[in-house]
C-alpha cells in the first residue's frame, strides 16, 4: 500500500511522520499526472502546491479550521488529502469528481465559485463571524495566487482584512509569478523584488496591517508549515509568502513557457503530447482574424484580463506588444479602461469568458454604455462550456447585455462568420459591440442559401408544404439546426434555417420574416429568461402576428459540470433533441390557426 | 464685477494674479453655499475642493491636459471655472445643470459615470492611448478620494498605472478622511498614520512604483499649485496627497460629524436648518425596523459599503457596533464578506443602493446565490432616483436580479409593507433576498381590502361591471395605481387593484388572478425588458388564458435627471398617466375577445 493510499482524511496525514512527507508528495505528483492524462484538468497550478496543501493540513484541523482555496482549480491536493483519490477516475465529468471544491462532496469545501480573488472576502467574513459568535478557536486560512491579487476584490477584501489587527487571518499567498502568464502589474513587480530578499519584508501589506512572513520556498513541507505556525501564532492578519514552481515535478509542465499546461486536454504521459482535436477552436479563429485586423487597422487595440492566450490575443500581442494590454485578473479595469482607451479615439477589443464578464456589468453599463463608447467584447466561452461546470458556464449573457441601453450583440454561427462579424463589430462607432461564441471547435462552414436584409437563409424547403416552421438559430446553434431541419424533412415537416448573426437588439427583418410563418422556434446556447427568443417571441406578438414563437433555450439555473455536447443534448439542443421537439410543436400549429403565444419549454420567470 | 464673473474660461483663471486666488476662492464658496441652498447638492464635497480645482486649472490647460474627477460630485468648481455658472440656477433639475460632469455641457468634463472608483482606469487608458498615438504633451490627471480608494477598481487601476514607470499619471488623492462617515480600512489608517508626518512617504503608493508627494495642505492654492507642478516634471506615476476637509468655510457643514451635509437638500442660509419633507423615508422606516429586528435576533449583522446613513444602518450601529461592517466603497466585498458571514451562520443584511448593486453582479450570482445563501440585500434608491441622473437610477434591478436562480425580490408598496417584508426575507433559508424601495417619503399607509394567496387586493369594485381591469402594482407604485382606479371609476372602468408583495418570482396565485381577466396592465418603476410586468405577461400567456397583458414601465435606456415625480409622470407612471393609458387600453379589450398579447408601450428589446 502507498502512503497516498492509507490516507483517507487529514487526520491520516497528521499521524505520518514527517519524514515520510517527501514520499508521499511524490506520490502525490504522480497521481496527479496519471489522473489528469487520462481526464484533462488544471494540472500546472495543482503540482505546484502540493507541499504547500500537506503543510496546511498538517497544521490545521480542517473543518473545524477553515481552508478556502482561491478560484478553486488548486484544490486537487486537497482533494487527495481528504479522502477522494477514488473519484479522480471521473474528474471534471458529468455526476464525476468535480474539478473545483464542492460542498456536496465534502465537509472540507466552502467557495464552489471558481471566479478569482473570492477567498479573502470569504475569509474576511467568516473570520468577523467566528469573532461574533465567539468560535475563536477556528482559524481561517486563504489560498490565494499572486494573480488573484490583481483583482479588485482581493484588494476590498485585504483593506478589510488588515484594518483590524486583532481578527486573526492566515493569507497564503500561493507566488508561482504567473496567471497564465507572468503576472503583470505593480505588486507582481514588487512581490518579485522581494522574493530574491532574504528577510525581506513587504511594504505593501505591511503598509495595509498585515504582518508579511516570508518568503517561504513553498516546495518544501517543512519551512511551509513552520510559517504557517507562526503566522497562527500571531493572533492577528498574516501574509505568508511562499514560493512555488507551477508544474514542479513533471518537466513538459514545469519548462512551460505558454501556460498551456495551466488547464490541459488528455495528453500523453510519456511524451507530453497533448490530445489535439484537430480542427481549429472558435479561439484560434479570432486569434488569427484578430492579427489581420490588427495589422489594418493602426487604432485597434487589444485588452486582456491575464488571459493573452486562452482568449486569442497572443499572436496581436505577439505582432504588436505595444498594443495589447494584459490587465491582470481585473474585468472592472478591463472595460473601464478601455473606456479611457476609446475616449482618446482608439478602438479597444475586450477579449474575456463570457462568464467573467459579469464581474464588469456595472463599467459596460455606466462607463462604456452611458458614453456611447465603441468597445467591442468579444466573449469566448459563452453558452454552455463543459467540464469547469457552474461557475464557468456562459449562460447568462445575452440576457444581462439585452438590458444595456444601445448595445448590440453577435454571434457568429461558422468560423467565416466570426471573422466577418468581428469586422462588423469594429465598424460600428455609435456604442458597444458584443461578439459571443462558445468554447471548443468551430466546426464546418455554413454555407448561406439565400439572404434576406442582412439574415442569412442557411435551408430553404424547396417544395415548401404545410405544416411549415422556420428555425431561428443564435449563433452555433445553427449546425444541430441545420442538422434538425433534415430529420424534420423526413418526417415531412420543412424547415426553414435562418441565422440573424445580430441577436442583440432583435433584427427587424427576422421579425418581419417570423411573424410570414405559423410556427417559429428559436434555439440559443442562454438562458431563456431574457434571451434572444424570448425577445423576438415578444416583438413578433406585438406585430399582432398570429405566429406561435417557441423558444429552446438552456435552463434558467445553475448547469453541472459535463462535455459541451453532452450538456446541449441533456438540455433538448441538440439535432435530434430538437427535431424532437420541432415536430412536437408542428401537432396543432397550422396555418393562420396558429395560437398567439411565447413559449419556453425549458425557462421559468 | 467679482472676480468669478470674470472667469469664464481656464484661461481667464490662469490670466489672474495669484495673489487673487484666496479671494477668488471666497467668492466661489459663497456662489456654492447660495446655489446649493436653492437647490440642493453636494455642498460638502465641493467646499472641499475649492483651492484644489483652482490649482488644477492653473497647472493643466482643459481639455488638452485631460481632468477626471472621479465620483462626479466634486466637480462643481470645475463647472464654475469652464463658463457654467450660469447653469446653477437650475442645478440637478430636468433639463438644467447636471450635479456631475456632462460632455453635453462642457468640452471639460469626461466621465459621466458617477459610480466611485473608475476616474484612475479612465486616466490609465487615455494615458495608454496618449502613448500609443504619440501624444504625451496631453498630460492626464485623476482627482480621486480616499474613500474611492477603497473600491477594487481603484486598485486594479493602481496596479496597472504604478507598472510602466515611463507613463506618466497625475493622481491627485483627495484625502478628507470621509466617505460619509469617517473611511474605514487599512488604507485609510495608513493615509492617517502618514498625514501627521512631516517629509512622509507612503510605503503603500512607492511599493506598487507611484511616487508619493506630500502630504499637502489642500486649502491652500500655492502648495498645492507647486505639488502638482513637481509631479508634472516627474514624467512618471505620481500621487499627490492633499489633506482637505469636507464643508470647509460653511460651518455647518465644516462641524458635520454625520456627513448630512455630503447631499443636502434645500436650506436656510443663515441657520444652516435643511428643508425636511415631514413625513419618513423608506429609509427611515427600515432603519427603525432593522434596529427592531436586530434588537431579536442576534445572528442578524448588517454590512455597507461607506453609506451606514444614507442606506439606515445608523440606528442599528449606534446600538449594536460589533455587527455593523463598514466594508468600505466596496460592493463586491460587501457581498463576497456577506457569503462568508452567511456560510457561518450569520444573517446579514446588505443595505445598498440599487445603481451601486451592479458592482457585484458577479458576486450575487456566483457567491450568494450558486451557494444558496440566505444572504438579505435591501437596495435602496430603486427605480427613479431623482436630481442625480442617469449613473444614480435604479431602473435595471429588477431585469438582473430576476436572472439570478434562487432569488427573490419583495417590493414594499408603504412603510408596514416593508417592516413585514423585511422581516419575511429575513425568514426565508433556502436563498437570496432582496427588498427594493425608492428614494423620498414612504407616503400614507395603503390598507388592503382583502387577500388572495399572499396577494393584497388594494381596491376591489364594489359593483363589477364591464369593461374590468387587473392593475398589478409593484412595490410603491400602488399608490399611483389606487388612485388611477378612482380616476377610472369615475370613467366607468371597474379596477381591481393587487399588490402581489413578491414580484421575483412572480407569485403563482398573480398568474392565476390576472388570466380570469380579460386585461391586466402591471406597472412598474423598472424597466420593461425583464421587468416584473414582462415576466407576468409571460406566465398568463403560457396557461393559455385569453387575458391580454400589458406593461406599464421605465423605458429601456438611460433616463435624465429630475424629481422623481416629474420623471414618473413623464413616463407614464403618474396616477392620471396610468389612468389615461389604461383607459385607452380597455378600448377594444372586451371579456373573451380580448387579444392574447403581451404589451409593452415603452420598451424595446
Amino acid at each position: 500500500m502507498t502512503l497516498l493510499q492509507g490516507i483517507t482524511s487529514p487526520a491520516d496525514l497528521r499521524r505520518l511522520d514527517r519524514s515520510q512527507d517527501g514520499e508521499l508528495c511524490a506520490e502525490i505528483r504522480e497521481f496527479l499526472i496519471h489522473a489528469v492524462a487520462e481526464s484533462g484538468g488544471h494540472l500546472g497550478p495543482n503540482l505546484g502546491v502540493v507541499e504547500l496543501t500537506v503543510a496546511l493540513h498538517r497544521v490545521f484541523e480542517s473543518p473545524r479550521d477553515v481552508l478556502l482555496f482561491d478560484t478553486g482549480h488548486q484544490a486537487y491536493v486537497h482533494k487527495l488529502l481528504t479522502g477522494r483519490a477514488q473519484g479522480f477516475d471521473r474528474l471534471r465529468t458529468a455526476g464525476g469528481l468535480s474539478g473545483y471544491p464542492s460542498r456536496e462532496e465534502s465537509d472540507h469545501d466552502v467557495i464552489e465559485n471558481s471566479h478569482a480573488s473570492t477567498a479573502l472576502s470569504y475569509a474576511d467574513g467568516l473570520a468577523k463571524a467566528f469573532a461574533l459568535r465567539g468560535d475563536q478557536h477556528r482559524r481561517v486560512v486563504a489560498v490565494v495566487g499572486d494573480g488573484a491579487l490583481t483583482g479588485g476584490l482581493a484588494w476590498e477584501a485585504l483593506n478589510n482584512i488588515g484594518a483590524v489587527p486583532e481578527r486573526p487571518v492566515v493569507i497564503v499567498l500561493n507566488d508561482n509569478g504567473r496567471s497564465y502568464r507572468p503576472t503583470t502589474g505593480a505588486l507582481a513587480r514588487h512581490l518579485e523584488a522581494i522574493g530574491t530578499e532574504p528577510a525581506a519584508r513587504s511594504d505593501f501589506f505591511e503598509s495595509l496591517g498585515i504582518t508579511y512572513l516570508g518568503p517561504v520556498d513553498g516546495h518544501d513541507c517543512a519551512s511551509v508549515e513552520q510559517a504557517l505556525r507562526t503566522a497562527v501564532s500571531l493572533k492577528r492578519p498574516v501574509v505568508v509568502h511562499c514560493l512555488t514552481k507551477k508544474g514542479q515535478g513533471y518537466p513538459p509542465a514545469a519548462q512551460d513557457d505558454v501556460d498551456r499546461w495551466h488547464a490541459v486536454g488528455r495528453f500523453d504521459l510519456a511524451t507530453g503530447a497533448v490530445e489535439s482535436p484537430g480542427t481549429p477552436s472558435w479561439t484560434e479563429v479570432f486569434a488569427d482574424e484578430m492579427l489581420a485586423v490588427a495589422a489594418e487597422r493602426p487604432e485597434v487595440v487589444g485588452i486582456t484580463a491575464a488571459m493573452t492566450v486562452p482568449v486569442g490575443l497572443h499572436k496581436f500581442a505577439a505582432k504588436f506588444p505595444d498594443r495589447v494590454f494584459d490587465v491582470g485578473i481585473s474585468e472592472q479595469h478591463a472595460v473601464a479602461s478601455a473606456a479611457g482607451l476609446a475616449t482618446a479615439g482608439l478602438r479597444p477589443v475586450v477579449a474575456v469568458y463570457s462568464t467573467f464578464l459579469a464581474r464588469a456589468f456595472d463599467q459596460v453599463l455606466m462607463d462604456v454604455a452611458l458614453h456611447r463608447l465603441p468597445v467591442v467584447f468579444v466573449l469566448d466561452r459563452a453558452g454552455v462550456t463543459g467540464p469547469d461546470g457552474p461557475s464557468h458556464h456562459g449562460l447568462w449573457d445575452l440576457s444581462w447585455l439585452s438590458l444595456v441601453p444601445g448595445l448590440r450583440v453577435a454571434a457568429p454561427r461558422d468560423a467565416t462568420s466570426l471573422r466577418l462579424l468581428l469586422r462588423e463589430a469594429l465598424d460600428r462607432d455609435d456604442g458597444p459591440t458584443v461578439l459571443r461564441f462558445p468554447k471548443e471547435q468551430a466546426g464546418a462552414r455554413i454555407e448561406h442559401v439565400g439572404q434576406i436584409r442582412g439574415l442569412n437563409v442557411l435551408r430553404s424547403p424547396e417544395a415548401p408544404r404545410a405544416p411549415r416552421v422556420l428555425l431561428a438559430a443564435a449563433g452555433p446553434m445553427a449546425t444541430a439546426c441545420v442538422e434538425a431541419a433534415g430529420l424534420l424533412a423526413d418526417q415531412g415537416v420543412e424547415a426553414t434555417v435562418v441565422d440573424p448573426r445580430w441577436v442583440v437588439p432583435v433584427p427587424d427583418a427576422l421579425v418581419e420574416l417570423a411573424s410570414t410563418y405559423p410556427l417559429t422556434v428559436t434555439v440559443e446556447d442562454n438562458i431563456g429568461t431574457g434571451g434572444f427568443g424570448e425577445r423576438l417571441g415578444r416583438r413578433v406578438a406585438a406585430t399582432g402576428a398570429t405566429t406561435r414563437v417557441a423558444n429552446l433555450s438552456l435552463p434558467a439555473r445553475f448547469v453541472e459540470a459535463g462535455s459541451r455536447n453532452e450538456l446541449l443534448h441533456a438540455h433538448g439542443l441538440s439535432a435530434p433533441r430538437i427535431a424532437e421537439q420541432v415536430h412536437a410543436l408542428t401537432i396543432g400549429t397550422t396555418g393562420a390557426e396558429g395560437r398567439r403565444m411565447n413559449e419556453a419549454p425549458y425557462s421559468s420567470g
